[in-house]
Protein backbone atom coordinates (compact mmCIF):
# COMPACT_ATOMS: atom_id res chain seq x y z
CA UNK A 1 0.00 0.00 0.00
CA UNK A 2 2.45 2.60 0.60
CA UNK A 3 4.49 3.60 -1.96
CA UNK A 4 6.76 5.60 -0.32
CA UNK A 5 7.46 4.15 3.01
CA UNK A 6 11.18 4.93 2.88
CA UNK A 7 10.16 9.05 2.17
CA UNK A 8 7.59 10.98 3.38
CA UNK A 9 4.13 9.64 4.12
CA UNK A 10 1.36 10.37 1.61
CA UNK A 11 -0.65 12.01 4.66
CA UNK A 12 2.03 15.09 4.76
CA UNK A 13 2.14 15.02 1.18
CA UNK A 14 -1.41 15.89 1.01
CA UNK A 15 -1.01 18.91 2.94
CA UNK A 16 1.52 20.38 1.12
CA UNK A 17 -0.98 21.67 -1.10
CA UNK A 18 -2.71 23.17 1.33
CA UNK A 19 0.40 25.10 2.47
CA UNK A 20 0.71 26.10 -1.21
CA UNK A 21 -2.67 27.40 -1.26
CA UNK A 22 -2.63 29.75 1.76
CA UNK A 23 0.94 30.65 1.50
CA UNK A 24 -0.04 32.05 -1.77
CA UNK A 25 -2.71 34.36 -0.25
CA UNK A 26 -0.95 35.09 2.31
CA UNK A 27 1.74 36.63 -0.12
CA UNK A 28 -1.22 37.83 -2.48
CA UNK A 29 -1.59 40.05 1.18
CA UNK A 30 1.58 41.47 1.45
CA UNK A 31 2.12 39.46 4.92
CA UNK A 32 5.52 38.71 4.63
CA UNK A 33 6.00 36.31 7.62
CA UNK A 34 3.90 33.69 9.22
CA UNK A 35 4.25 31.51 12.94
CA UNK A 36 3.25 27.88 12.78
CA UNK A 37 0.36 28.90 15.38
CA UNK A 38 -0.71 31.71 12.66
CA UNK A 39 -0.59 28.67 10.04
CA UNK A 40 -2.47 26.80 12.45
CA UNK A 41 -5.30 29.20 12.40
CA UNK A 42 -5.57 29.57 8.93
CA UNK A 43 -4.90 25.72 7.76
CA UNK A 44 -6.92 24.20 11.05
CA UNK A 45 -3.77 21.59 11.15
CA UNK A 46 -1.72 22.26 15.08
CA UNK A 47 0.91 24.00 15.38
CA UNK A 48 3.06 21.18 16.06
CA UNK A 49 1.79 19.22 13.26
CA UNK A 50 2.84 22.29 10.81
CA UNK A 51 6.38 22.21 12.48
CA UNK A 52 6.99 18.57 11.96
CA UNK A 53 5.10 18.52 8.61
CA UNK A 54 8.08 21.69 7.24
CA UNK A 55 10.55 19.85 9.34
CA UNK A 56 10.43 16.65 7.21
CA UNK A 57 11.59 19.25 4.10
CA UNK A 58 14.71 20.18 5.98
CA UNK A 59 12.89 23.04 8.65
CA UNK A 60 13.14 26.54 6.92
CA UNK A 61 11.21 27.94 10.15
CA UNK A 62 13.79 30.65 12.62
CA UNK A 63 12.86 30.62 16.56
CA UNK A 64 10.97 33.86 17.66
CA UNK A 65 10.33 34.93 13.91
CA UNK A 66 8.37 32.29 11.99
CA UNK A 67 8.48 32.16 8.61
CA UNK A 68 9.19 33.65 5.72
CA UNK A 69 5.91 33.60 3.51
CA UNK A 70 8.21 33.81 0.13
CA UNK A 71 10.92 31.40 1.03
CA UNK A 72 8.53 28.88 2.71
CA UNK A 73 6.03 28.91 -0.80
CA UNK A 74 9.24 28.36 -3.15
CA UNK A 75 10.18 25.50 -0.87
CA UNK A 76 7.09 24.46 -0.74
CA UNK A 77 6.88 24.53 -4.13
CA UNK A 78 9.55 22.29 -5.37
CA UNK A 79 9.04 20.00 -2.93
CA UNK A 80 5.73 19.34 -4.80
CA UNK A 81 7.40 19.65 -8.35
CA UNK A 82 5.05 22.80 -9.74
CA UNK A 83 8.18 25.04 -10.41
CA UNK A 84 8.18 23.17 -13.71
CA UNK A 85 6.04 22.85 -16.59
CA UNK A 86 4.69 19.89 -17.66
CA UNK A 87 3.38 19.48 -21.39
CA UNK A 88 -0.52 17.94 -20.76
CA UNK A 89 -2.94 16.07 -22.68
CA UNK A 90 -6.69 15.41 -22.52
CA UNK A 91 -8.07 12.17 -23.96
CA UNK A 92 -11.66 12.56 -24.06
CA UNK A 93 -13.39 15.73 -25.29
CA UNK A 94 -16.36 15.89 -24.13
CA UNK A 95 -18.11 18.05 -21.98
CA UNK A 96 -15.83 17.63 -18.84
CA UNK A 97 -12.35 17.32 -21.32
CA UNK A 98 -13.55 20.45 -22.64
CA UNK A 99 -14.33 22.49 -18.93
CA UNK A 100 -10.82 20.84 -18.22
CA UNK A 101 -8.81 22.24 -21.30
CA UNK A 102 -10.22 25.64 -20.25
CA UNK A 103 -9.42 25.91 -16.74
CA UNK A 104 -6.63 28.21 -16.23
CA UNK A 105 -6.02 27.10 -12.73
CA UNK A 106 -4.30 24.23 -13.91
CA UNK A 107 -1.52 25.94 -16.17
CA UNK A 108 -0.55 27.88 -12.40
CA UNK A 109 0.24 25.15 -11.42
CA UNK A 110 2.55 24.19 -14.20
CA UNK A 111 0.30 21.84 -15.75
CA UNK A 112 0.02 22.96 -19.77
CA UNK A 113 -2.90 21.31 -21.91
CA UNK A 114 -1.33 21.41 -25.29
CA UNK A 115 -3.61 19.07 -27.48
CA UNK A 116 -6.72 16.96 -26.90
CA UNK A 117 -7.95 13.61 -28.17
CA UNK A 118 -11.03 11.70 -29.16
CA UNK A 119 -12.86 8.86 -30.83
CA UNK A 120 -14.79 11.41 -32.74
CA UNK A 121 -13.17 13.25 -35.51
CA UNK A 122 -15.66 15.54 -36.03
CA UNK A 123 -14.06 17.72 -33.04
CA UNK A 124 -11.72 19.89 -34.24
CA UNK A 125 -10.78 21.85 -31.29
CA UNK A 126 -12.11 23.71 -27.78
CA UNK A 127 -10.79 26.98 -27.09
CA UNK A 128 -8.36 27.28 -29.72
CA UNK A 129 -6.57 23.44 -28.22
CA UNK A 130 -6.79 20.95 -31.30
CA UNK A 131 -8.37 17.96 -30.95
CA UNK A 132 -6.31 15.35 -32.59
CA UNK A 133 -7.69 11.88 -33.43
CA UNK A 134 -6.90 8.78 -30.82
CA UNK A 135 -5.08 7.47 -33.32
CA UNK A 136 -1.91 9.90 -33.60
CA UNK A 137 -1.81 10.00 -29.65
CA UNK A 138 1.30 7.75 -29.33
CA UNK A 139 3.16 9.43 -32.25
CA UNK A 140 1.97 13.39 -29.93
CA UNK A 141 3.25 11.85 -27.23
CA UNK A 142 6.29 10.79 -27.93
CA UNK A 143 7.36 13.59 -30.39
CA UNK A 144 5.93 16.62 -27.72
CA UNK A 145 7.53 14.96 -24.60
CA UNK A 146 4.03 15.54 -23.12
CA UNK A 147 4.48 13.92 -19.30
CA UNK A 148 0.61 14.00 -18.15
CA UNK A 149 -2.40 12.74 -19.62
CA UNK A 150 -5.79 13.92 -18.07
CA UNK A 151 -8.35 11.22 -18.74
CA UNK A 152 -11.92 11.89 -18.91
CA UNK A 153 -13.15 8.96 -21.74
CA UNK A 154 -16.31 7.03 -20.21
CA UNK A 155 -15.28 4.04 -17.61
CA UNK A 156 -15.82 1.67 -19.89
CA UNK A 157 -12.81 2.95 -22.27
CA UNK A 158 -10.25 4.08 -19.73
CA UNK A 159 -8.19 1.07 -19.06
CA UNK A 160 -7.92 0.82 -22.92
CA UNK A 161 -6.80 4.58 -23.20
CA UNK A 162 -4.15 3.97 -19.29
CA UNK A 163 -2.67 1.07 -21.79
CA UNK A 164 -2.34 3.13 -24.45
CA UNK A 165 -0.74 6.31 -22.46
CA UNK A 166 1.93 3.57 -20.19
CA UNK A 167 2.81 2.54 -23.23
CA UNK A 168 3.72 5.70 -24.83
CA UNK A 169 6.00 6.72 -22.17
CA UNK A 170 3.60 9.08 -19.98
CA UNK A 171 4.73 10.05 -16.54
CA UNK A 172 1.42 11.13 -15.06
CA UNK A 173 -2.26 10.10 -15.11
CA UNK A 174 -4.94 12.25 -13.59
CA UNK A 175 -7.95 10.55 -14.31
CA UNK A 176 -11.46 11.37 -13.99
CA UNK A 177 -13.11 8.59 -15.57
CA UNK A 178 -15.25 6.18 -12.64
CA UNK A 179 -13.26 3.74 -13.58
CA UNK A 180 -10.58 2.85 -9.82
CA UNK A 181 -7.12 2.71 -12.31
CA UNK A 182 -3.81 1.07 -11.39
CA UNK A 183 -1.35 0.84 -13.78
CA UNK A 184 2.49 -0.73 -13.41
CA UNK A 185 5.39 0.71 -13.63
CA UNK A 186 6.93 3.93 -12.73
CA UNK A 187 4.38 6.23 -13.27
CA UNK A 188 2.03 8.58 -10.72
CA UNK A 189 -1.48 8.02 -11.36
CA UNK A 190 -4.55 10.39 -9.14
CA UNK A 191 -8.09 9.27 -9.57
CA UNK A 192 -10.75 11.43 -9.05
CA UNK A 193 -13.35 9.96 -7.26
CA UNK A 194 -16.31 12.68 -7.62
CA UNK A 195 -18.98 9.47 -6.72
CA UNK A 196 -17.05 8.93 -3.46
CA UNK A 197 -17.43 12.68 -2.50
CA UNK A 198 -20.65 12.93 -3.21
CA UNK A 199 -21.38 10.00 -1.18
CA UNK A 200 -19.49 11.47 1.80
CA UNK A 201 -21.68 14.44 1.17
CA UNK A 202 -24.65 12.02 1.66
CA UNK A 203 -23.73 10.99 4.92
CA UNK A 204 -22.65 13.90 6.29
CA UNK A 205 -26.07 15.30 5.47
CA UNK A 206 -27.28 12.46 6.82
CA UNK A 207 -25.87 13.04 10.04
CA UNK A 208 -26.09 16.50 9.98
CA UNK B 1 -11.67 19.70 13.16
CA UNK B 2 -13.23 16.54 14.46
CA UNK B 3 -17.10 17.36 14.04
CA UNK B 4 -18.09 13.59 14.56
CA UNK B 5 -16.12 12.62 17.90
CA UNK B 6 -18.66 11.10 19.33
CA UNK B 7 -19.67 9.45 16.01
CA UNK B 8 -17.50 7.13 13.08
CA UNK B 9 -14.67 9.00 12.03
CA UNK B 10 -13.83 10.68 8.94
CA UNK B 11 -11.40 8.18 8.16
CA UNK B 12 -13.36 5.61 8.11
CA UNK B 13 -16.94 7.52 6.33
CA UNK B 14 -14.50 8.04 3.40
CA UNK B 15 -13.72 4.35 2.84
CA UNK B 16 -17.58 3.70 2.95
CA UNK B 17 -17.89 4.69 -0.75
CA UNK B 18 -14.88 2.27 -1.44
CA UNK B 19 -17.30 -0.53 0.02
CA UNK B 20 -19.91 1.01 -2.18
CA UNK B 21 -18.16 0.46 -5.37
CA UNK B 22 -16.64 -2.79 -5.14
CA UNK B 23 -20.03 -4.24 -3.81
CA UNK B 24 -21.18 -2.83 -6.52
CA UNK B 25 -18.87 -4.97 -8.98
CA UNK B 26 -19.01 -8.20 -6.98
CA UNK B 27 -22.90 -7.84 -7.43
CA UNK B 28 -22.90 -7.23 -11.07
CA UNK B 29 -20.38 -10.01 -11.18
CA UNK B 30 -22.68 -11.90 -9.88
CA UNK B 31 -20.83 -12.50 -6.78
CA UNK B 32 -23.10 -13.30 -4.08
CA UNK B 33 -21.04 -13.84 -1.26
CA UNK B 34 -17.14 -12.01 -0.55
CA UNK B 35 -14.98 -12.98 2.71
CA UNK B 36 -13.34 -10.31 4.25
CA UNK B 37 -9.68 -11.47 3.00
CA UNK B 38 -11.02 -11.77 -0.63
CA UNK B 39 -12.50 -7.63 -0.08
CA UNK B 40 -8.97 -6.92 0.88
CA UNK B 41 -7.44 -8.17 -1.80
CA UNK B 42 -9.80 -5.79 -3.99
CA UNK B 43 -10.09 -3.37 -1.50
CA UNK B 44 -6.19 -2.92 -0.33
CA UNK B 45 -7.50 -2.26 2.99
CA UNK B 46 -6.57 -5.11 5.62
CA UNK B 47 -8.80 -7.70 6.61
CA UNK B 48 -8.87 -6.54 9.94
CA UNK B 49 -9.82 -2.86 8.82
CA UNK B 50 -12.53 -4.34 6.97
CA UNK B 51 -14.05 -6.13 9.40
CA UNK B 52 -13.36 -3.27 12.34
CA UNK B 53 -15.02 -0.48 9.44
CA UNK B 54 -18.40 -2.68 8.76
CA UNK B 55 -18.63 -3.55 12.77
CA UNK B 56 -18.97 0.16 13.23
CA UNK B 57 -21.95 -0.33 11.57
CA UNK B 58 -23.03 -3.20 13.38
CA UNK B 59 -20.86 -5.96 11.93
CA UNK B 60 -22.99 -7.97 9.01
CA UNK B 61 -20.38 -10.93 8.35
CA UNK B 62 -20.36 -14.40 9.89
CA UNK B 63 -17.93 -16.52 10.21
CA UNK B 64 -17.05 -18.86 7.73
CA UNK B 65 -19.58 -17.00 5.47
CA UNK B 66 -18.30 -13.70 4.99
CA UNK B 67 -20.58 -11.19 3.70
CA UNK B 68 -23.66 -11.19 1.17
CA UNK B 69 -22.73 -8.76 -1.24
CA UNK B 70 -26.27 -7.88 -1.68
CA UNK B 71 -27.12 -7.15 2.03
CA UNK B 72 -24.02 -5.82 2.61
CA UNK B 73 -23.96 -2.94 0.08
CA UNK B 74 -27.81 -2.24 1.11
CA UNK B 75 -26.59 -1.45 4.50
CA UNK B 76 -23.36 0.67 3.20
CA UNK B 77 -25.99 2.13 0.71
CA UNK B 78 -28.03 3.01 3.58
CA UNK B 79 -24.77 4.16 5.91
CA UNK B 80 -24.03 6.61 3.36
CA UNK B 81 -27.65 8.01 3.08
CA UNK B 82 -27.95 6.61 -0.80
CA UNK B 83 -31.16 5.01 -0.25
CA UNK B 84 -32.67 8.40 -0.78
CA UNK B 85 -32.63 11.22 -3.69
CA UNK B 86 -31.70 14.42 -3.05
CA UNK B 87 -33.38 17.80 -5.36
CA UNK B 88 -30.08 18.73 -6.40
CA UNK B 89 -29.17 22.22 -8.40
CA UNK B 90 -26.12 23.47 -9.84
CA UNK B 91 -24.93 27.21 -9.28
CA UNK B 92 -22.88 28.12 -12.47
CA UNK B 93 -23.98 27.31 -16.12
CA UNK B 94 -20.60 27.20 -17.50
CA UNK B 95 -18.52 24.49 -18.69
CA UNK B 96 -18.07 22.75 -15.87
CA UNK B 97 -21.53 23.24 -14.14
CA UNK B 98 -23.01 21.99 -17.67
CA UNK B 99 -20.64 19.09 -17.73
CA UNK B 100 -21.79 17.95 -14.48
CA UNK B 101 -25.17 18.67 -15.00
CA UNK B 102 -24.78 15.83 -17.84
CA UNK B 103 -23.16 13.43 -16.09
CA UNK B 104 -25.68 10.46 -15.22
CA UNK B 105 -23.32 9.40 -12.06
CA UNK B 106 -24.87 11.61 -10.11
CA UNK B 107 -28.13 10.73 -10.38
CA UNK B 108 -27.29 6.72 -9.62
CA UNK B 109 -25.74 8.08 -6.11
CA UNK B 110 -29.31 10.19 -5.58
CA UNK B 111 -28.29 13.53 -6.50
CA UNK B 112 -31.42 14.61 -8.98
CA UNK B 113 -29.89 17.91 -10.68
CA UNK B 114 -33.37 19.98 -11.10
CA UNK B 115 -32.10 23.20 -12.27
CA UNK B 116 -28.66 25.16 -13.14
CA UNK B 117 -28.58 29.00 -11.78
CA UNK B 118 -26.36 31.45 -13.67
CA UNK B 119 -25.92 35.46 -13.31
CA UNK B 120 -25.88 35.54 -17.74
CA UNK B 121 -29.41 35.01 -18.35
CA UNK B 122 -28.40 34.11 -21.96
CA UNK B 123 -28.06 30.44 -20.99
CA UNK B 124 -31.86 28.99 -21.05
CA UNK B 125 -30.90 25.53 -20.69
CA UNK B 126 -28.05 22.61 -20.73
CA UNK B 127 -28.97 19.65 -22.21
CA UNK B 128 -33.26 20.03 -21.60
CA UNK B 129 -32.26 21.37 -17.72
CA UNK B 130 -33.44 24.95 -17.30
CA UNK B 131 -31.40 27.55 -16.39
CA UNK B 132 -32.44 30.36 -13.80
CA UNK B 133 -31.25 33.58 -12.87
CA UNK B 134 -30.08 34.15 -9.40
CA UNK B 135 -32.42 35.86 -7.82
CA UNK B 136 -35.18 33.75 -7.91
CA UNK B 137 -32.90 31.13 -6.14
CA UNK B 138 -33.60 31.43 -2.65
CA UNK B 139 -37.51 30.96 -3.86
CA UNK B 140 -36.65 27.74 -6.06
CA UNK B 141 -34.85 25.79 -2.92
CA UNK B 142 -37.75 26.05 -1.08
CA UNK B 143 -40.46 26.00 -3.06
CA UNK B 144 -38.65 23.08 -4.87
CA UNK B 145 -37.18 21.47 -1.95
CA UNK B 146 -33.78 21.52 -2.78
CA UNK B 147 -31.31 19.91 -0.10
CA UNK B 148 -27.73 20.19 -2.09
CA UNK B 149 -26.44 22.75 -4.16
CA UNK B 150 -23.14 22.38 -6.99
CA UNK B 151 -20.96 25.73 -6.65
CA UNK B 152 -19.22 26.07 -10.00
CA UNK B 153 -18.52 29.90 -9.90
CA UNK B 154 -15.29 31.69 -9.86
CA UNK B 155 -13.46 32.08 -6.62
CA UNK B 156 -14.52 35.54 -6.01
CA UNK B 157 -18.17 34.28 -6.17
CA UNK B 158 -18.36 31.54 -4.14
CA UNK B 159 -18.36 33.02 -0.80
CA UNK B 160 -21.58 34.89 -2.06
CA UNK B 161 -23.52 31.80 -3.73
CA UNK B 162 -22.53 30.07 -0.36
CA UNK B 163 -24.29 33.15 2.24
CA UNK B 164 -26.69 32.85 -0.40
CA UNK B 165 -27.92 28.95 0.07
CA UNK B 166 -27.58 29.47 3.36
CA UNK B 167 -29.85 31.69 3.92
CA UNK B 168 -32.34 29.50 1.72
CA UNK B 169 -31.84 26.73 4.05
CA UNK B 170 -29.64 24.34 1.91
CA UNK B 171 -28.29 21.01 3.53
CA UNK B 172 -25.69 19.91 1.47
CA UNK B 173 -22.52 22.00 -0.41
CA UNK B 174 -20.71 20.83 -3.22
CA UNK B 175 -17.99 23.06 -4.08
CA UNK B 176 -16.16 23.41 -7.24
CA UNK B 177 -14.79 27.12 -6.80
CA UNK B 178 -11.04 27.01 -6.05
CA UNK B 179 -12.04 28.69 -2.56
CA UNK B 180 -11.96 27.06 0.66
CA UNK B 181 -15.46 27.16 1.74
CA UNK B 182 -16.48 27.27 5.34
CA UNK B 183 -19.88 27.50 6.74
CA UNK B 184 -21.92 28.26 9.72
CA UNK B 185 -24.51 25.73 11.01
CA UNK B 186 -25.64 22.84 10.15
CA UNK B 187 -24.66 22.50 6.49
CA UNK B 188 -22.61 19.21 4.93
CA UNK B 189 -20.00 20.97 2.89
CA UNK B 190 -17.25 18.72 0.47
CA UNK B 191 -14.88 21.06 -1.42
CA UNK B 192 -13.24 19.54 -4.69
CA UNK B 193 -9.73 20.55 -4.27
CA UNK B 194 -8.67 19.90 -8.10
CA UNK B 195 -5.57 21.60 -7.84
CA UNK B 196 -4.45 20.43 -4.81
CA UNK B 197 -4.78 16.77 -6.34
CA UNK B 198 -2.66 17.86 -9.38
CA UNK B 199 0.08 19.16 -7.09
CA UNK B 200 0.18 15.80 -5.51
CA UNK B 201 0.33 14.42 -9.23
CA UNK B 202 3.18 16.44 -9.60
CA UNK B 203 4.91 15.51 -6.41
CA UNK B 204 4.23 11.69 -7.16
CA UNK B 205 6.06 12.14 -10.65
CA UNK B 206 8.89 14.08 -9.33
CA UNK B 207 9.81 11.05 -7.14
CA UNK B 208 9.20 8.23 -9.74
Amino acid sequence: MDKFSNKISETVIRRMPVYHRYLTELIENEVERVSSKELSLITGFSASQIRQDLNNFGGFGQQGYGYNTKQLKEQVDKILGIDKTYNTIIVGAGRLGSALARYKGFRKSGFKVTSLFDIDDSIKDVSGIAVRPMDTIKDYIRDELVEVAIITVPKEACKEVADILVDAGIKGIWNFSPYDLKVQGKIAVENIRLNDSLMTLSYFMKEL
